[in-house]
């Protein structure tokens, strides 16, 4: 038996977790929503909309339009969304280790 | 900004979470999977199928059925039940606990 958890941040809906923090890790890497969304199986409107979404719900721009430069230009993450993504991977390690804690302290004898 | 969370006992697959615990509290009070189930908005067959499901993940006996008797008969739960149940809120309030705890850490300025 294990634990499992999904932690989100949430501002009138679901403004920030999991998959849109791997989703701005790749367009970190990338430097192209595209092909961010096509790593995770997602489309690109799909994932257009996401973004779009969580610009509004917190407050705050994530990517920005890098024009032209030998790539062509491309999205790359804004300074907001890359404060954003650490203190959410930082979140989500201490979150996981107490609730692992936890579920052994309750569950640890089944 | 809030946060959120979903926590789950996990089995090759989910063993005991939110809904679960909600359903097998309603058959606690009102003896019937039935009324649980209409109560929650789910139809009886999944609501049966959830339990077994949960049983096979669990390796224990949720319900008892209880024969005749004034109410005519209808469902109780096990001791293992009861015991699951208790143990899941109290490590749900905990968990809740640390994760708004790590929350105010990691987001409280924002």
């Amino acid at each position: 038996m294990k634990v499992a958890c999904k932690i989100w941040l949430d501002n009138k809906g679901k403004a920030f977790g999991e998959g849109p923090c791997e989703l701005l890790k790749r367009v970190g890497k990338s430097h192209s929503l595209h092909q961010a969304a096509g790593e995770m199986g997602m489309s690109y409107s799909k994932a257009w909309k996401l973004i779009r979404t969580m610009e509004k719900r917190l407050g705050v721009s994530l990517l920005a339009r890098k024009i032209g430069g030998n790539s062509g230009g491309g999205s790359q993450l804004t300074a907001e969304a890359k404060d954003l993504v650490d203190r959410y991977e930082r979140f989500r390690r201490d979150a996981d280790r107490a609730v692992e804690e936890l579920f052994q302290r309750h569950f640890g004898d089944l």
